[in-house]
C-alpha cells in the first residue's frame, strides 16, 4: 500500500487540518471532528447536519457552506460518526428553527444519528431526519437494512439546503429532502477495489477482466461480477437498473460520479452514454454534474444518480451555493 | 487494463461528446476537436487559446469559459494538437484584438503552436505566446528542451484570462501570463504509473515500496526513485525543490494537485503539510486550490505549484470565472 498519509491512525484528523487551512469559509473543530460554516448559525434558519464515514470526500465536509450544510461530522474511514459528535454539531449550529439530519441508510449511521437526535431533544433542539436510500443495486446489504444511501445524498443536501436558506420551516425542509430522495435512484460499477489505510490491502479482489456491478461505496458487494465491458455496456446496465425502478419521464438531474480513482476523461465518456440513454427514454437531463463527489477512496469505477425533476426542484438546485466542492450563482 | 471507454481509438472524441452534452456553456466541435465558449468571440477582447495532449483533464477544456480560455485544442492522449486545429480555434475566437497562445513547454506543443501562429499571421490574426515551464524537477526531459510546463498553466490561464476580460491589449495580457509563469514553480511525486488506453499497460514500473520524485505529467521520469515516505516527507522533498528555485517571501497562491487516481482525503493531508511549510518559510498561502486539475490519467500522486503573489495578481485571481472546472464570483 502506498498512500499520501503520515500515519494510518491519523488520516482523518490530518485531512481535517488540511481542510481547515485550505478553506477560510469553514471552521474546523479538529479535535471533535466537526466541520462548520465559519459564519456560524443564522437565527431563524433550519440547520442542516450530515455526516458519515470518511473516505467519501468531498462528501460531506466539502458541502458545508451557504446553500447546503451547516455542519458535517466525519467518522473514521468507512465508520459512522458518534452520537456525541453529531449532537454537538447540531446544538452548535441551531438557530432556533430546528435541525435537519441528512442520514445515509447504513445501520451504524442510522443508529448514531437517532441517539444524537435524542440528545438534541434533551437540549430542546428539535430534529427531523431525511434517510437517503437511493441505491437500487441491492435491497439489503452488508451494512444496511434496506437500500444503501449514495449519490442522492448530494442532491438532498443541495435542495434541502437551498430551501432552508429561504427561511422555510423544518417540516417543509424535511419534506423537500424526502421528496428528492423518493425521486432519485443510483447504481454503481467498480473496476477496482479500494484500499483502506488501516487494512492496507484491497477490500475485495476483482479479476483482471472483471467488474463488480452494483458496488457499494465501502467496497461492499453489489449484484454480481461480470466481464469488463465497454463504457456503453456498463452504463446501460446501470441505467436499466435505475429505469426499472424509477419511471423515466420529464426532465432529470443527473450525477455521473467518479469513485475516486477514475480519470475525468472516462467520466465524460460515461456521461455521453447516460445523456443519450435518458434522451432516448424521454427523460432528458436538464441539470448535471460530472466528477468525483461521493467517492470510495481510490476505487476505480463510477456511479450514476438520476433525479426526476419538478419545477420547484430545478429552482432550488439552481439557487446559489458556496461550498468547497459546489459553488455557483452567488 | 480496465477502463471506462468504448474504443481505445475513440477516447478523445467520445469524451468530447460527453463534454458537449454536459456543459451548455461550451460549444464543442467534436470532429475538429476544438472546445469553444458557446457565447462566441467578444469584439475587442484578446482571445485565449490553449491546448495539449489529452489525459490531463480538466486541463484544458475544463477551463474554457468566462474569465479564462476562449478555446481549447485537445490532442490525442499525451499527444500535441495539430497546427490546423490550433489555427482554426484561434481564427474562430478572434475578436480583433489578437490571440494569446498558452503553451506548455513540450517539444511537440511548442512546434505545433508555432506553426499555428504562422497560419494565423497569414490570416491577419496577431498571436502572442506564453510558454509555461514551471516544473523544477528536471532541466531537460524526454519530451522537453528546458523545463516542463505543468500546474502553473492553470494559473497563467486564469490570470491572463481575467486581464483579457478587462479589455487589456495583447501585449499586456501576454506580459501578465509571462509574469505568472516566472513567479511559479512546481514539483510532482508519483506513487503509481498511469496507463494509456492505446498502450494498455503502465507507462513505467514502480516497486511496491517505491515512488518517483519529480515525475512528469506523461509518466516521464523525474529526478530519482525513492522509498515511499510519509506525506510529510514527500511534501518536504517537493517544497525544498521549489524553495531552492523560487525565493519564498510574501503571500503565495498554491495548487495541491492530484494526478488523477489519488483520493481527495490524501490531497488535504498534503495541503496541511504544504501550508505549514510555506508559513514556516514566510510565504503564507493567500489563495489555494486542492483537487485534480492537471492530471495524468489514473496516476496516483500529487504535484505542488506555488506562485509568489503581487496585489495585481491576487485581484486577477479573485476576478469572476465561470468554466466547468473553476467557477466563482459571478
Amino acid at each position: 500500500m502506498k498512500k499520501l498519509i503520515n500515519d494510518a491512525g491519523a488520516v482523518v484528523t490530518d485531512a481535517l487540518a488540511g481542510l481547515a487551512a485550505a478553506h477560510p469559509g469553514l471552521r474546523v473543530d479538529v479535535e471533535n471532528r466537526v466541520v462548520y460554516r465559519a459564519s456560524g448559525p443564522r437565527q431563524g434558519k433550519v440547520g442542516l447536519v450530515s455526516g458519515g464515514g470518511s473516505g467519501h470526500e468531498p462528501l460531506h465536509a466539502g458541502f458545508v457552506g451557504y446553500g447546503m450544510l451547516d455542519a458535517a461530522c466525519p467518522g473514521e474511514i468507512f465508520t459512522s460518526p458518534v452520537p456525541d459528535q453529531i449532537a454537538e454539531a447540531s446544538t452548535a449550529i441551531h438557530g432556533g428553527a430546528g435541525v435537519l439530519h441528512v442520514v445515509k441508510n447504513y445501520t451504524g449511521d442510522v443508529l448514531n444519528f437517532e441517539m444524537a437526535a435524542d440528545l438534541c431533544a434533551d437540549d430542546g433542539v428539535e430534529v427531523a431526519r431525511v434517510l437517503v436510500d437511493d441505491d437500487v443495486a441491492v435491497s439489503d446489504s452488508l451494512y444496511t437494512a434496506g437500500r444503501r444511501g449514495t449519490g442522492a445524498t448530494l442532491f438532498v443536501e443541495k435542495i434541502a439546503g437551498a430551501l432552508a436558506e429561504t427561511g422555510a420551516p423544518l417540516a417543509e425542509v424535511a419534506a423537500a429532502g424526502r421528496e428528492v430522495n423518493a425521486r432519485s435512484r443510483s447504481f454503481g460499477v467498480a473496476l477496482s477495489p479500494c484500499t483502506t489505510p488501516s487494512a492496507g490491502k484491497p477490500t475485495f479482489e476483482l479479476g483482471p477482466g472483471e467488474v463488480e456491478l452494483g458496488i457499494g461505496i465501502h467496497g461492499e458487494p453489489g449484484r454480481t461480477r461480470a466481464p469488463a465491458g465497454t463504457a456503453r455496456e456498463l452504463t446501460r446496465v446501470a441505467m436499466d437498473a435505475i429505469a426499472a425502478d424509477l419511471p423515466l419521464s420529464g426532465e432529470t438531474l443527473v450525477l455521473v460520479n467518479g469513485m475516486g480513482g477514475t480519470p475525468l476523461i472516462e467520466l465524460y465518456i460515461v456521461y455521453a452514454e447516460v445523456d443519450a440513454y435518458l434522451r432516448e427514454h424521454g427523460a432528458p437531463p436538464a441539470r448535471r454534474l460530472v466528477g468525483d463527489y461521493v467517492t470510495s477512496l481510490d476505487m476505480q469505477g463510477f456511479s450514476v444518480t438520476v433525479c426526476a425533476l419538478t419545477d420547484d426542484l430545478v429552482r432550488l438546485w439552481d439557487a446559489p451555493v458556496e461550498t468547497p466542492a459546489l459553488r455557483w450563482g452567488r
